[in-house]
């Protein structure tokens, strides 16, 4: 296939939506990032990457430790208010009608609308140019019980959403393609 | 929502389906990770996490460089073949039946069938417990010219697919369900 080349881009298809918390000045906060995912398999790790500038880096820092929490399809339009908006001016909390719990490190913040939550530990702090890389060990999930099946977080029920940069735009999932681990094994027994 | 505490887990969604390639010996390597995305914005740069003993990581030392390519849903089965074995045992590009070309760097293998390839040197090396995370900066973005709409990589034509953990399947994307930087400002106006 003919190939353009469209210099140095952040496109990498799908990015998460994520709404990474942090307790500033002993207020909840929580901001919108794409900049993140899984980093480290035994123990579980998760890397963000933030602005240093952000307010909820802020709280990253004051605590040692941040929240993940996945947000469903239900939560877009709150979602996109937290990666507008700056905690520094506005209490996003209250303007996404957000109910904040606590778990197994008590500083994390928590969202009971998301489906599933990361309470993580600051491990690493990379600076690298425009953003702070931080890695942080999961030290507990939480997960709705309605969205299990077979005990398992299940897709379909938490209906997360991917971000694209190209077109600023968020995807649901799809289809179910393939089982993982599996499909391949056809080209090894070819 | 009624949740349940599950212990530290690797539990993000969407995480992505990326080839990570690099010559290893001064042979091209492919091999499947879930655990990588975006990290910095100016410049852009992306994160790859892989076990330290990968053969793709050996290529990704010798060279200090590496290749992030995104498979559309055409290359499940490849995709998903190149995470069930080693390059150190086959040859994956010829199983694959991959077109290997290259671009910028000159030291960097990219895969023609995938419709968006990343150059990227490495830029840090963080030892964490089973994976080394791994920061390269973006130094050439390849797009395909039939999955661009109006001069921007479009998913619809794309194809990317998403990686889930907790079940080990793939999903296809599905559609858009909001515009970013956009639908969160009607909470702004309330």
């Amino acid at each position: 296939m003919a190939k353009i080349r469209m210099g140095p881009q952040t496109w990498v298809f799908p990015l998460p939506t994520l709404l990474v918390g942090a307790n500033v000045d002993g207020k909840p906060n929580f901001m919108a990032v794409a900049w993140g995912g899984i980093v480290n398999s035994t123990p579980p790790m998760i890397s963000v990457s933030l602005r240093r500038n952000r307010y909820t880096n802020k709280g990253i820092k004051q605590n040692g430790a941040f929240s993940v929490n996945i947000p469903s399809t239900d939560l877009v339009r709150e979602t996109d208010y937290c990666g507008i908006v700056s905690g520094s001016k506005v209490n996003k909390v209250e303007a996404c009608k957000f109910s904040v719990f606590y778990g197994k490190l008590g500083n994390v913040p928590l969202i009971e609308q998301c489906p599933v939550n990361l309470e993580c530990e600051v491990v690493h702090t990379i600076g690298l140019d425009s953003h702070e890389l931080i890695v942080g060990r999961i030290e507990e999930t939480h997960v709705a019980e309605a969205c299990l099946t077979d005990g398992k977080p299940d897709v379909t029920k938490i209906k997360p959403f991917i971000y694209t940069t190209s077109t600023q735009q968020y995807y649901a999932f799809g289809e179910v393609i393939a089982k993982a681990f599996s499909i391949g094994r056809e080209i090894q027994s070819e």
